[in-house]
């Protein structure tokens, strides 16, 4: 008797029966919306979970190739147990790359296995030599038509040996072969393909490591303001701290209307100099250099003398304008009316800034007024700036931003963003996702044990880690943070270490930082009294309080050790004292940096730091020699416990390389 | 100075400028690929990130419809802070269903809380009147079209009320009428919608007690083997132990070429039975019944007096043949032939399995092949089964599952498809994501204390909370658990309390499970001695040592408490003794059960059990009763620190349904 046909509503049946399944691909960003991040000529690590229904070996291979490109590089990936692959591709040059996982069921692999279990249990299959002769005679096939000759005459050997007999020594040898013939081209069973997206960006975008000053408090001459040029006298100063990238606020005309006066006052007095961040006069809107700093040829002349101390020029990319900005007259479509018809002043109620209009991104111009916008960074970039700080990007809609640094990195792949958003953690992520290279981040406020280690290891933990680069600051012109406000020089050093040592990108504001600047504008303010937002300062950099050396031994010592030029391999150490903080980083070359910070800016604190000998790449027991970075001495330590003690009053941390085992 | 043009090489610019953005959206299966599932009838959680950039205030919607329906069911969305927003909503009938997010920026409340700011901070706006009459007036109008007239008069008076004067007194009326407003239609400012797909199924899908039998083995008369007939007599005791899905092995005819004897023995003696999965014969082959077992006649009744007694029957559902199957002749195309043209008979080297053919699912005729299947599915649903537990799933492809149950449940939503797949994790979960309803689990393998917590943590949190339906089993035909086999009658009870107090679904293979069989084929050996695969049984239900009466208390429980009907709401509370397990299942609607174990079968354990008063909905240090179902006793309990002791002699569990605190 056979099947009744008791209903006929079938619909289409799918194409492919045997698929392989490739699921739970990384790095992917939401589902492929945006792309992952990586450096070029840095290891990137894909995996996925590739299985088949059934008892098939699958086999699992990734490519890669650059967006445009024709040609894939072939990485093999291996298999981590619980149907999970992964393997490793490499990115070559900056901009955007695909990668692509395959999957398909390894049929000769397969039948070597069950050809085994069948030999060894004794339960002969009477075709075993002819099935076996036919899989490796069509895996020499492949491999002669992939080029590999001498894999393809190996693997026919073995297929004349099949058909006298499958024996156990015949199994063996196909396992030896086994890595030439999973380098032959994919079979077509159940071959499924997952594709990602990715950007390469140059190193830099990875490890940075930022100074920022307002080039009006910049002069060496006490009886006057600075300028671009006292900027330029100042690089050897910056870059003998170690920095790579020197960030300046805007540096464009300031508006007069409603300028700010000394601190954040509504009027100003005459010789106030305004906030460089209401930008625009009748001297000019975003591509105008501030007369009183100089000119565009000065500017140029600081890009050229910066590049040849190994710094770059960072812009600060301000959207916004004052009322004095060209634009206000020749555009006023681009900004906000109120009932009156007067253009609206920026606010956050209660507060308002007066000095500044904010632009309307969603006026019916807006293709013009965007279009101005990009012309913005591009006249910066063919004055030889490849790095903008953006200032306030959250308050900008999501779509200009991803618009923008489309079109900036199609054009100039190295161009680097800064977002400044020190806002709701979901605001921040998007930013990065859609394409800003690094990200501000909550390190400002976290000052304990446990806020430090919980922040870090959501920081360097998926999945924010395939688009989110975090970049550290103690300080900012906005920011003294109060774990700077009490501690005097130590907290300085303290909080200096474990920016420069936790994180591959940080910054600090000086000179204010280094010369321990900590008094506030008001009690509970995190605003600096006499801030350099609103007037000129003179700086003594010799002054006995500065730490310029602390911070030179440390940024060197970010630059001899791979493990700090990264956000990979870090690790917290138990420590039987919740004032002192231990982490280590390490390199995937195997270099290894152990950080200990005494976080009480007061006191010597002292106790038993337990490392975890395997997290510093060696074994239980072992001992080491490190060398400390903040004063050069060497130190015998092992990978268990270790006894120490610091104090604030002569240094509160270590910044310890392994150098060799005893 | 205006902005030089320095390039011209925008693309073309987004659409939409003001978009709000809609993340991480729950319950989502694979970015979409797969649709959540959910019960008619039960609340569904929805939630997503939900944000824009600025300050503006973002409301979210969730809206819902089945599939093919025109309208929509709304439901708020409430924030849950950090820019998350939740909701639920509650498909009415089963079948596809979709859910959708939107978001937009509510400009009335966002100038709400501005002008309060600017009130309480005394700066006022000199347009706050105007803005807000403005926005309140748009509002009503909203409200008037949507229907909401009495709304809208009442946000008409607020509107006239703004013209006059924006006071506190006024924001705080607005405020008061939040609710009227925010149900008001969403608003054109960047509104953004996020559509999610879901399946609704019956309850049973969420909650079902199953019980196994064999036919041949229902027998009350040891001289004769049991048929349908005997399966009918024994509805009432299946029923009175309070069981609601009754599953049946294979009901086919068995074949007779390479028919296993007893114990899987190769060759079969006369007399020898054959495994029911064997199926087909010269008597028909998946739409008929074995002749030895009755007629359709037989099941048709069967079907119908289970169904008066409360019982499903569930068929297993075995796609493959016993050599003598009518398709192995009528189409020898549908299954893999070795290169002598004879049939493969299935094997999982080195196990052979001679009595069986496996089908070919890649078939070139597999057209034909896939629509003979389904029918068998249709068939059996014309004679009124509902529900089907498949064999070995994942032996065939997945894209053959998705497609059977996509046409089976377009047609028939109320069908149900468990999962018969003990393999790798995610070979299960798959199955589960393209739509099985139920799914085996490890739980025949998890023993230990921190097994079992570790387990079910696993199983009720996300992401597979959202498609994967655990089904446990403390034993099957196919596995006599090693638990079983060295505790005894406590073991039994043990197990069974685990199963049906852990989880909403679970089922017992009978009646070897109530009479506490645990002879295994060998030692170490997980197959039953003389098992009912291969031979007929006799069973004396009445043998005192059936822990019948346990089950009947158990189940009853089951029915009795909703918190014991879904897998939320469980919680896993700390006791000071290994041996002891303790847990809390807590429904939405407030009933809580508290399952306390004895792991150890031997001897009698006491410790403290520490009750996280908030898991089970108490104040902490309240006094409250218990039932205990397994024995009908009351004690007093507080929600604190509570010494038991359980003692494997007597009873070694209890499980307790909170009555009324004290």
């Amino acid at each position: 008797m056979s099947t009744e046909p008791v209903a006929r509503i079938h619909r289409d049946l799918p194409l492919q029966v045997t698929a392989v399944v490739i699921e739970n691909a990384q790095p992917v960003v939401d589902g492929g919306r945006f792309s992952a991040k990586a450096i070029a000529g840095d290891p990137l690590s894909v995996s996925a979970d590739v299985f088949t229904h059934g008892h098939d070996i699958v086999r699992a291979v990734a490519r890669t190739r650059h967006s445009g490109a024709r040609r894939w590089s072939t990485a093999p990936m291996h298999s981590d147990g619980n149907d999970r692959f992964s393997g490793t591709v490499i990115p070559q040059t900056e901009g955007p790359f695909e990668i692509e996982i395959s999957g398909c069921v390894d049929e000769l692999a397969t039948w070597a296995r069950d050809a085994r279990r069948r030999v060894e249990a004794r339960r002969p299959d009477p075709f075993e030599a002819e099935v076996g002769a036919r899989l490796l005679g069509e895996a020499a096939a492949a491999l002669a038509s992939s080029g590999a000759s001498e894999a393809a005459a190996r693997v026919d050997e073995l297929a004349a040996l099949a058909k006298a007999a499958v024996t156990t020594k015949l199994l063996n040898a196909i396992a030896k072969a086994g890595g030439a013939l999973a380098l032959r081209a994919m079979p077509a069973v159940g071959t499924v393909a997952y594709r990602m997206k990715a950007v390469a960006d140059r190193p830099r975008a990875a490890f940075s490591t930022w100074y920022e000053l307002f080039p009006r408090s910049a002069s060496s001459d006490p009886r006057r303001p600075g300028t671009l040029i006292d900027v330029i006298a100042r690089l050897d100063y910056v870059a003998g701290l170690g920095f790579d990238v020197l960030y300046l606020p805007p540096v464009h005309p300031i508006g007069t209307t409603a300028r700010k006066g000394k601190g954040n006052k509504t009027t100003a007095h005459a010789g106030d100099v305004g906030s460089p961040w209401a930008i625009g006069s009748a001297a000019g809107g975003h591509t105008a250099i501030a007369p009183e700093l100089g000119t565009l040829e000065d500017f140029d002349a600081l890009v050229g003398e910066a590049a040849a101390r190994g710094l770059e020029i960072a812009l600060d990319l301000a959207f916004q304008c004052s009322p004095d900005h060209p634009w206000v007259s020749e555009h006023p479509e681009w900004f906000g009316h109120r009932p009156d018809g007067s253009i609206e002043c920026a606010e956050n109620p209660p507060k308002r800034y007066e000095d500044i209009y904010p632009i309307d991104f969603s006026t019916p111009d807006r293709e013009a007024l965007w279009r101005a916008l990009a012309d913005v960074v591009f006249f910066w970039t063919k004055h030889g700036v490849r790095i903008f700080r953006v200032d306030n990007p959250h308050t900008k809609p999501f779509a200009f931003w991803e618009w923008l640094i489309g079109e900036v990195k199609r054009e100039i792949p190295e161009v680097l963003f800064l977002s400044e958003a020190f806002t709701r953690p979901k605001v921040m992520h998007r930013l990065a996702k859609l394409g800003f290279d690094q990200s501000y981040t909550y390190f400002t406020w976290r000052n304990s044990k446990w806020e430090l280690e919980e922040y870090f290891r959501e920081l360097t933990s998926t999945p924010g880690v395939a688009y989110f680069r975090p970049n550290v600051w103690p300080n900012t012109p906005d920011i003294l943070a109060e774990s700077l406000q009490h501690g005097g020089r130590p907290s300085f050093i303290t909080r200096l270490v474990l920016a420069a040592g936790l994180c591959a990108n940080y910054g600090i504001y000086g000179p204010l930082f280094e010369l321990c600047w900590d008094e506030p504008a008001a009690p509970f303010s995190e605003e600096y009294r006499h801030s350099e937002k609103y007037e000129v300062h003179h700086h003594d950099l010799a002054d006995k309080s500065s730490i310029a050396a602390v911070i030179t031994r440390v940024n060197a010592a970010r630059r001899a050790y791979p493990a700090l030029q990264r956000d990979t391999g870090l690790h917290f150490h138990h420590v039987d004292n919740d004032q002192i903080l231990c982490w280590s980083k390490r390199s995937g070359a195997g270099d290894c940096v152990i950080g200990v910070v005494n976080l009480d800016p007061k006191w010597a604190q002292s106790g038993f730091v337990h490392l975890d000998a395997g997290a510093i790449g060696l074994d239980p027991g072992v001992d080491f020699a490190v060398n400390d970075a903040l004063n050069g001495e060497r130190y015998s330590w092992v990978a268990g416990e270790n006894f120490l003690k610091l104090d604030p009053k002569s240094m509160p941390a270590h910044l310890l390389a392994i150098e060799a085992t005893a």
